[in-house]
């Protein structure tokens, strides 16, 4: 392998095999790694202790060991271990040092999304940063956008907004588009196409990202601007296999005449009978879909269960959620739990996650109280989704 | 979190997580990386342009872009780029310095398997090796006898014998017992959750250690003492998403009074309608094992195809897939195909692997006569399996 240096920009994996030039898995893939400090003399305590303290350490390394020096040279050892004796999952994830790994499918880059995650508080030397983005016109753009304000945070910014790693995928499919001309039911097969391919964007980034010193992995949607500066912690302390907060999309109300804001990700659910019943008379490569009128499951969504003024931290038991903000104990992956890209007991993409995770024995939480923001509609203003609990029995 | 210098030896990890605790997954975990050499300057160039060149480059890193020294000091860069463009997955995996990651699940440590390891002919410093050991008395055994054997291996071998990297990951669960007392179904009850804790034992190796780099995982069993040197590229030259050759034991055959060898990995199979009309009628938590007379399934099993003297790389399309040897492309993994630890379409572990890189759109490949060897059975001896093809249709 010759490795050449470039400037800035994405950079094409060749790839030989007909199998994968078939399938289109990810082939397009670059990595970046920054120094959090110029020099390891520079090291601040906290990112010696905290941080991989070599820059060219890998996204989710374990810690390096102190390298003693000798007269003034570095002697490296002739066998380095690594003692993640410290690496735990807790509700304290600060307080033990735990690495975040923060994964985010982006197919555009929006400033308000890295405005957002630079003011978390959570300590960004224990936090690891991966995308992946599709290997089109827009994906393109995206990633020079992105690499743009890496550079920007990782090169001049405070050093206590760098991240410890960052890494960016690329894949060679573009997502399937959805055609605004068809019917529902060509729609539906429209959204299990694309959740397939998002479900495989998503393990790709998991299973390459995920490292042996990673505590817990957020699963946070490039188009959420807005959330608490707390959010990791505040997640965290509920000591949840599976947690999600509850995402709205602000927008203009042209009745109000104000800005307003409304329920989004209809993913997170709670299970119902009429569910059940519509799977069971499935084939096994039908799926369930959230959201449209002539399926309606009566499932309970999370999505209206926000109270004004009620507890933010008031749980609530899942069966299906969404990506757009998802905390996941790093376990729940190790043990096997991925985002199936096919039809899963008729869950796919996030859905078929949790019912994965389900099956593994662990739990998905909601907190309908507490709220993430998505960025508001873009023109054309994105459609609606039909809300089932509003239309007569299908 | 501290990080402090110990002795060889398994190191605890603590965990608050009483879900974590209840499902009893990884907990213990260390790492140990190793020089390939003793100082930068000291790198061969075979090692420089293959091997990760920084000693404490991570298991499955890309490869370090070289830094420029000025005045005799090595002056780090402030942004690091690691270009992968030549990272591939093709039938020259050699020519194209393609990144093998070898994984194995270790209940004991066996010479036999690190000397066949050792002579691997594929360039050493592109291989990394994956361990996963129970936490239990015969996993601290065997991890104390793979560390001595690493060290002697990595600190004084020969420099063409050092792997690039080598992870150990600890378990914290005993994998069940069969006992031999009881009756066939519980037999089939226990071989269930024994397959089951395999399967988390495969994922928790895989999520962890499958990096940006990898072109390749070869799953072999830690009983494999006897392949051909070149094992990897000889199953790489096919071309195949995933590809098994035909594992055997060894054995002192007491009749013909000579070592003789017998079948050994049932799971490589063609699926047969009996299996499949056996499956119809399970319920959805049930599986189906080879190898039990009261679950005849009349699968082609691979074992049973050896043909001596004919083509060592006669091809054959397979259903299930043994973990005994098996090389995958890694994108088949990072496409999310794991290895199930529940019932999926009542197959577990490799042969639910098999399926469910199916569903992704990979195929499984056979090699009936090229051979890998087990080790000869223990005392007591390992029972044989029992033989569907010669018992009466159950």
């Amino acid at each position: 392998m010759t490795v050449m240096a470039r400037p800035l920009g994405p950079v094409r994996l060749k790839r030989a095999s007909p199998l994968t030039l078939l399938l289109g898995a990810v082939i397009f893939i670059f990595i970046l790694y920054f120094l959090i400090a110029p020099s390891h003399t520079d090291f601040s305590p906290a990112a010696l202790s905290g941080a991989a303290s070599h820059p060219l350490s890998p996204p989710t390394s374990p810690f390096k060991k102190t390298v003693k020096k000798s007269k003034g040279k570095i002697a490296p050892p002739p066998v380095i271990h690594y003692n993640l004796n410290n690496v735990t999952i807790t509700p304290n994830p600060i307080e033990n040092r735990e690495n975040i790994l923060i994964l985010t499918p982006m197919a555009r880059f929006y400033q308000g999304y890295w405005d957002n995650l630079l003011k978390l508080s959570y300590p960004h030397e224990l936090i690891t940063l991966g995308f992946i983005l599709p290997k089109n016109k827009e994906g393109n753009a995206a990633t020079a956008e992105l690499q743009k304000q890496i550079t920007k945070t990782q090169k001049s910014g405070p050093e206590k907004d760098r991240f410890k790693s960052i890494i960016i995928l690329r894949q060679d499919f573009e997502p399937p588009l959805l055609s605004q001309d068809e019917g529902e039911r060509h729609k539906m097969q429209n959204q299990k196409e694309r959740r397939a391919a998002m479900a495989k964007a998503r393990n790709s980034l998991l299973f390459t990202t995920l490292g042996p010193a990673t505590s817990w992995v957020l699963w946070l949607d490039a188009d959420i601007v807005e959330t608490p500066h707390d959010l990791i912690q505040d997640l965290a302390v509920h000591d949840k296999a599976l947690i999600a907060p509850n995402c709205f999309q602000r927008f203009y109300n042209t009745e109000k005449k104000q800005m307003d804001e409304r329920p989004y990700d209809f993913n997170n659910w709670q299970d119902s009978p009429t569910a059940q019943e519509l799977a069971s008379r499935m084939n096994q490569d039908e799926i369930l879909l959230e959201g449209y009128a002539d399926m309606a499951t009566w499932r309970t969504l999370m999505a209206y269960l926000a109270a004004p003024g009620e507890d933010m931290h008031m749980e609530i038991d899942l069966d299906g959620v969404g990506g757009t903000a998802l905390l996941v104990k790093a376990d729940v992956h190790r043990d096997g739990a991925m985002f199936p890209p096919f039809p899963f007991y008729h869950l796919i993409e996030t859905e078929g996650f949790a019912k994965m995770a389900k099956r593994l024995g662990w739990k998905a939480t909601g907190l309908p109280n507490y709220k993430v923001c998505l960025l508001p509609p873009r023109t054309p203003p994105r459609p609606p989704l039909t809300d089932n609990h509003n239309v007569d029995d299908g």
